[in-house]
C-alpha cells in the first residue's frame, strides 16, 4: 500500500499557478488555490492551513472592441515604440496574432466565420472570444484573447519567494496578465486538432513592502493531435516550432519539446493527448525583450505549422471506423482537459467566462467500454506515439 | 476581489472522504488526498503540511466469478443468518442485486448482453464489471460490484476523530469497502440516464490503539438525468424513491432530496446534472441493521423506479435536434463526472480501474459554444427545472 501517490504527482510549486491558462481558458483561470479541495482532510483541526484564492469580476458583455483592455494608467498602446510597456506590446501582440489566425482559418476553411464576444470587467481587463463552428473545415474552433486584472493574496506572494523574511507581511499584490489561447478541431479524422496558448504575467510591487520586487513570467505553447499519424505532417510541425526556437536559443526546443511531452499527459491512461510539439511556463531567466520577441515568433509560427497540415488533410475520404477512432480521441481530450489541465479545472472554479473556458472541447466526443486498438494497425500507432513520445526532427 | 471562494466551496470534512464514490467508479476510487494538489501552494515552504494518500493494489483479471471478494478471515458469506457479518451480508446483497439489475436490464434491452469482468487484488477485494454497450435501449450501461481492503493513513484517522488526544500516534488503520455502481445511458433521448451507487464502509480498530472504536457508514443514491421532462416520468421515480425511504424513516426523503440536488451540481454552469432522487453518505447515525436494510431497500427499487419509464419512451420517435439536445446534456453528465464527483477524479487518480470508472461517461457527448435553448421550448423547461430543483411528489 503506498501512500506516496500524493507526493509524486503534486506539480513543483512556482508562481506557475499565477500565470496563464495552458489550452483554451480565459484568463479569469488564473488561481491561487484550488477551491473545491478541503484541507481539513489533511490536517489536524487544530491547525487550520492558510488558505488562499483569487476570482475575479464578472464580465459584462460589450457591442465593441476596444482599442485595448489595459487600465488607463497602463495603456500605452497607442505608441508602437519600444519603450512601451511589455504589457501593453504584450496586448498588441496577442490582438494581432488572433487576427491573423482568425483570417487564416477562415481562408482555410471557406465556408464559414468566426464569431465574436467581447467582454470587460469593471475594474479594468477583458477579453475577445472568437469561435468558428461548424465549417466546412473545422467542426469548432475557437481563438481567443484576454486581459486580467487581479489581487494575489501575500500567502503566495511569499510562498513563492522563500528567501524573503518570514516576518515581512506584504498586503494583497495585485497581478496583471494577458494571453491568446486556442483550440482548433478539424472534422475530417486525418486532420490534426491544434492548440496554442501564449500569455505574460506581472507582479506589482507590494503597496506596504515597496522594496520588494516586480516580478514578470512567460509561458505558452504550441502542440498537435492527430488521430492518425503522417509523418512528414508532425515532422514539419515539430520542424517550425524548432525553427521558432532556434532562432533564440538551441536549448528551447529540446527543453519545451520534453516539457510538452510531460505537461499533456493524462496520468489515468498512462498517455499523451497528443504528438506535442513545445511548451514552457514561468520563463523569466532569460533578458524580458528577448522573451517577448520569443512568444511573438511562437504565436507568429502557429499558421505556417498547421495550414500546410490541413490543407493536404481535410479532404482525404475517410470511414466510419476511423471517424469512431477519432472521436474516441477527442475523448482523450476532454478527460486531458476537465481532469488535468491546470487552467480549465481551476478557470471552471474561480469564476471564468464559462463559454471560452469550455470551447476548448471538442465539438462532439466519444467512450467505448475497454476500446483497445489491434496491434500493428494505424490506431495502435498513433495509441504507441502517445504513450513513447517520439523525438520528430 | 473575493477570497472566499476557496473556502465556500470546500466540502465539510468527515470520514465521507474515505467512503464509496457516488457515481460509476470502481471502490478503488477511496481516497484521502487529491494527489494534484500542491500544498506548496498555499503554505510557507518552511512547514510542510501532512499529506496522506490511499492508493490500492493493481487489479489481476480473473477467469471465474469467485462466490465472495471477503478475505478468508471475514468470509462468512456462505452463511446467510443475521449473525453474519455485516461485511459479508452486504456484499451478498450488492452482487444480488447486480443479477437482478443486469437481468431486467437485458430482458428491457432485448437487443444485447453484458460482457462481464471480473479482477481481484493480491491483498483481497476484486470486483465484477458488467457493461452492455450498443444495445437496442441503451448505448452504453454498467453495473459493478466491488469490494476493496486498504489502509488509510493515521492522520486521517486523527483528522477525523479530533476529540482524540493529538498525541495519541495509532498505526495505519486497515479498511474494507463494498459497493455497487451502475450508470445507464439509453440511446432515445425522450428515455432518461439512470444512476445508482450504494455502498457500505467499515474500518479495522488500530492495532497499536486498540480502544479505539471500529467506525462504519453506509452511503449511496439514486438518480433520474432525463433530457426531456414527462412529468408522470419524474414523479413515478421520485415517488418509489420516498415509498423506499419512508418505510425506514419519514425525514429520509425530503432530507436526501435535498442532499441529491446539492450533490450533483455542477457549480460553474450553475445547474444540476439531472432531475436528483436521493443521496446520502456517512450515514452511522441509525442502526447499523436498519441502514443495511434501507440500503437493500433502495437497491431493490432501482429496476421498478425505472424500467416502466424506459418501456414507455425507449420507441419514442425523435428529430435530429432532440438528440443533439441530449448530446449536450450527456456533455453535462461528462462534465460533472469528471470535474466533481470525488470518486471518479479521485479514483482517476488514485490507480483505480480505469475502464470501471469511466464506464458511467455516455458513449458520445457534445459540445456546441454558447447553447442557449428558446425559453418556454421543451430543452428550456428541463434546464429550468436543472437550475432551479422542484419538488415531485
Amino acid at each position: 500500500m503506498a501512500h506516496s501517490a500524493a507526493i509524486t504527482s503534486a506539480p513543483s510549486y512556482s508562481l506557475t499557478a499565477l500565470s496563464f491558462t495552458t489550452t483554451y481558458s480565459s484568463p479569469s483561470a488564473i488561481f491561487l488555490a484550488k477551491p473545491s479541495w478541503n484541507p481539513k482532510m489533511l490536517h489536524l483541526r487544530s491547525r487550520p492551513p492558510v488558505r488562499a484564492a483569487v476570482s475575479i469580476e464578472k464580465e459584462t458583455p460589450e457591442a465593441h472592441r476596444p482599442d485595448t483592455f489595459l487600465r488607463e494608467s497602463d495603456d500605452q498602446a497607442h505608441s508602437s515604440s519600444s519603450s512601451s510597456s511589455v504589457r501593453a506590446r504584450f496586448e498588441k501582440m496577442i490582438r494581432e496574432a488572433q487576427d491573423t489566425v482568425c483570417t487564416a482559418l477562415e481562408a482555410a476553411d471557406g465556408g464559414a466565420n468566426f464569431k465574436e464576444d467581447v467582454w470587460s470587467r469593471p475594474g479594468g481587463g477583458g477579453g475577445i472570444s472568437r469561435v468558428l463552428q461548424d465549417g466546412a473545415v473545422w467542426e469548432k474552433a475557437g481563438v481567443n484573447v484576454s486581459v486580467v486584472y487581479g489581487v494575489m493574496p501575500p500567502e503566495a506572494y511569499r510562498a513563492a519567494k522563500a528567501a524573503a523574511s518570514p516576518d515581512e507581511k506584504p498586503g494583497p499584490i495585485p497581478f496583471f496578465a494577458a494571453g491568446i489561447s486556442s483550440v482548433l478541431h478539424p472534422k475530417n479524422p486525418f486532420a490534426p486538432t491544434l492548440h496554442f496558448n501564449y500569455r505574460y504575467f506581472e507582479t506589482d510591487a507590494p503597496k506596504d513592502a515597496p522594496g520588494a520586487p516586480r516580478q514578470w513570467w512567460f509561458g505558452g505553447g504550441t502542440d498537435l493531435t492527430p488521430a492518425y499519424i503522417f509523418e512528414e505532417d508532425v515532422k514539419h510541425f515539430h520542424s517550425t516550432q524548432k525553427k521558432a526556437c532556434d532562432k533564440f536559443n538551441p536549448d528551447f526546443y529540446p527543453r519545451f519539446k520534453k516539457w510538452c511531452d510531460d505537461y499533456f499527459y493524462i496520468k489515468h491512461r498512462g498517455e499523451r493527448r497528443g504528438l506535442g510539439g513545445i511548451f514552457f511556463d514561468d520563463l523569466n531567466d532569460y533578458d524580458q525583450e528577448m522573451l517577448l520577441s520569443f512568444a511573438t515568433e511562437c504565436a507568429n509560427s502557429v499558421i505556417p505549422a498547421y495550414i500546410p497540415i490541413i490543407e493536404r488533410r481535410k479532404d482525404l475520404p475517410f470511414t466510419e471506423q476511423q471517424k469512431a477512432w477519432q472521436q474516441l480521441r477527442r475523448g482523450r481530450y476532454v478527460e486531458f482537459n476537465l481532469v488535468y489541465d491546470r487552467g480549465t479545472t481551476f478557470g471552471l472554479k474561480t469564476g471564468g467566462r464559462i463559454e471560452s473556458i469550455l470551447v476548448s472541447l471538442p465539438l462532439t466526443a466519444r467512450w467505448e467500454y475497454d476500446h483497445k486498438p489491434e496491434e500493428g494497425s494505424e490506431e495502435w500507432k498513433l495509441l504507441d506515439a502517445c504513450i513513447n513520445p517520439k523525438e520528430w526532427v
